[in-house]
């Protein structure tokens, strides 16, 4: 039983590019997928939010609540994909991430401030949650800008 | 400034498949890719837990914590992908999924509870962390046997 769950998380780990010697070293193009597939859900539990503040969307509370709790867990998850290493994957990746570093890291913490305010004003009603969705959506975009190409 | 900020959502969220005036009927592949993301990502997060449990890797309270977390998170994200407009995308999604509803369902609500309890045993110490990682990691595999290709 032991050894067949050993081997359970062995091809489950390998599976996903790991090397078991080695954990912290993390396969590039693995690092790139795990990064995008943040971003993928990102986009999934922003976009009802980005629609609804722009009157495109009735405003439902509950989806704004739930939503905002999952974008808070899902906006910590992209940034450790970003290794110098990744830099021969293909992706939208600018090399001002890697030239800048610190801007880089601010529009990072923004998006999170962002993210982890809007958990709060989601309890407080339409107009506030509205105004958080809009900062949360700023911060986005400001990232995008800079850092990822059109 | 408001047309530019509109213009942004509807790029974004055009851009993820969706169909303005029926937000709730994402295109099949699109739902593919957002299904398939989150298991990236619980893949990402369980790993270094799976290996801990198994002993190859130094057990680490705070990764096993955190991870726990976001995994509490990620583990309510794949479900809403797998509607039954998705059959004829590229996938390794049985067919039991939608011949035995009631049974995947179970699976998931096993998997998701799992992940929450998880949360609360990260804080008890090693052997109690350990025990609901293994409960969290035969959710995984009871799913995967059933209602995943190998």
């Amino acid at each position: 039983m032991k050894k067949s769950l050993i081997a359970f998380v062995l091809a489950m780990v390998l599976g996903g590019g790991y090397t078991i010697s080695a954990f912290a070293q993390t396969k590039p193009d693995v690092l790139v997928r795990q990064r995008q597939s943040a971003m993928v859900l990102i986009g999934k539990y922003f976009g009802p939010l980005g629609l609804m503040n722009a009157g495109k969307l009735p405003y439902n509370a509950d989806v704004v609540a739930r939503n905002a709790v999952l974008l808070d867990a899902l906006s910590q998850m992209p940034w450790d994909g970003f290794t110098e290493d990744t830099k021969g994957e293909k992706s939208r990746a600018l090399p001002e991430i890697y030239s800048n570093p610190a801007g880089f890291k601010t529009a990072q913490d923004n998006f999170r401030a962002a993210a982890t305010k809007l958990v709060g004003a989601a309890k407080g009603g339409e107009a506030p949650a509205k105004a958080a969705i809009q900062e949360l959506q700023n911060t986005c975009g400001g990232c995008h800008k800079q850092f990822r190409a059109p």
